[in-house]
């Protein structure tokens, strides 16, 4: 619920821009609170989580509606939300890994289902918004994800408690997010595209 | 049906431009007029309408190639066919809507997915095409469906017939679409984000 | 599992530039690779087939990485693998419709379901990726599908064995591709929108 408000927020304060009218910003907070689990759900053939607890639409309206005409006072607070974000991603990756896991699925489903769950609300949104998604920039995001499930996945696998693991993994997501905002860390250039010709 | 048609010509109409050729204007069409229902039938788990009834495939890719080849006609009527769009937007929105509660689902996911009914084709049809969609612009077109399928669903609520609060919430989508068609109505300033500085 | 490896390498290629980290590479080339079958399998209600058979992710994530990291010398080939990916698409667009017809569904659903699955991947990608999808292009790529993807269903209806069927429609779009590839052909004009007014 926390990370459903906080991805809420974030989403609209990401697309705010002149022009920008209110149902938009409820449509894109709620996509960016709701898509990635939504396909997540989809694609393990449950029924979408808020389907049967619509309060994740509350609270992700809620929040879309509050950073749409407040947003500016967030502003100020622009970093502490970077960080609640991290929070945020990381509850998501573990829940859903976890929840992957539970229906009897194989790791690597349960590592896609927990990076998809993480980045996906945010792809949406920059979709439906027209801008670059974060696939095509350098900043660290989803990479921190990434490990955290991997780490998450493996050390369930060698039979260790399943908060345990959800513990490494949260703090691999967080600790790497919370790094790369603070020291405005970039991929690094051998990880990066160095080509360059244009195609 | 008619609905499906006249979603099949705008859509293929808003995106005609130099070097679209008869295959992308036929699936830009199509994913005009199935896609918002095919992305609720997913989310509600139940099969596609279109698949047990195919006669909405050839409606909609007759209705593509029609606006492609003879589209310099349908310009002349191009108000006609704002009209004609803004009741397919309504009867496709208070059909879904109707469809929702039907399977015993709440009254939120029932707003939900009559408002991603009305609009998610074209959404989908915009982000294939490249072109800014409708959450990131002015013009009112989706608050009109999300207040109809609003009151559809209180409406419902109170114990009203269905006829009669389908007919109250057709009434509202297509008179205030109407109302934005003629009138050349944008979201209120107060509506709208104002923040000058671009982020 | 071929077609696979080779759309995951010919996604990162199409997309790769200047910044483009390995992250981003390997979210591309796994969604080009199984994107179109996983929305394929989604909208007929089975499970996406890469989950109960993990390989796929495996030979597609190889596929990216292999094309993220020695992709310049992918690029002295770049016709051999234009070929090739009119290879994976004509198998693609062949098993699905296939798959599809084996689930009882009508013609005009296979049909839908193959081109679905020969080009969904690409135009996830390229909107992921922020590029004009090949629906707005006149690059004769689809319209082969389409075409072998008729051809298969209609020589099933009339009751010629699948693996016939299967090799005419298999012929006509790669030999149609092969054609376009080699002459550089261009969707005909006939065939494209000429109204030279800007919407």
């Amino acid at each position: 619920m926390l990370g459903t408000a906080v991805f809420a927020i974030t989403g609209v304060l990401a697309v705010t821009r002149r022009g920008l009218d209110v149902f938009g910003a409820l449509v894109l907070g709620i996509v960016t609170a709701l898509g990635g689990g939504t396909v997540r759900d989809l694609i393990v053939s449950v029924q979408p989580f808020w389907i049967d607890d619509v309060n994740y639409v509350w609270v992700a309206s809620a929040g879309a509606l509050m950073a749409f005409w407040i947003g500016s006072q967030f502003r100020n607070a622009h970093r502490a939300l970077l960080y609640l974000d991290a929070i945020g991603a990381a509850l998501f990756a573990m829940t859903a890994a976890n929840k992957v896991l539970l229906l009897g699925m194989s790791g690597p489903v349960a590592v896609a289902m927990g990076v998809l769950t993480g980045i996906g609300g945010g792809l949406i949104r920059d979709v439906l918004a027209g801008r670059p998604t974060l696939l095509m920039s350098r900043e660290i995001y989803a990479t921190p994800i990434l490990l955290g499930c991997i780490a998450f996945v493996l050390l369930q696998t060698v039979a260790l408690s399943v908060p345990y693991a959800a513990g490494v993994g949260f703090a691999i997501i967080f600790g790497l997010r919370a790094l790369a905002i603070n020291r405005h860390l970039e991929m690094p250039a051998w990880l990066t595209h160095r080509d360059r010709s244009p195609h």
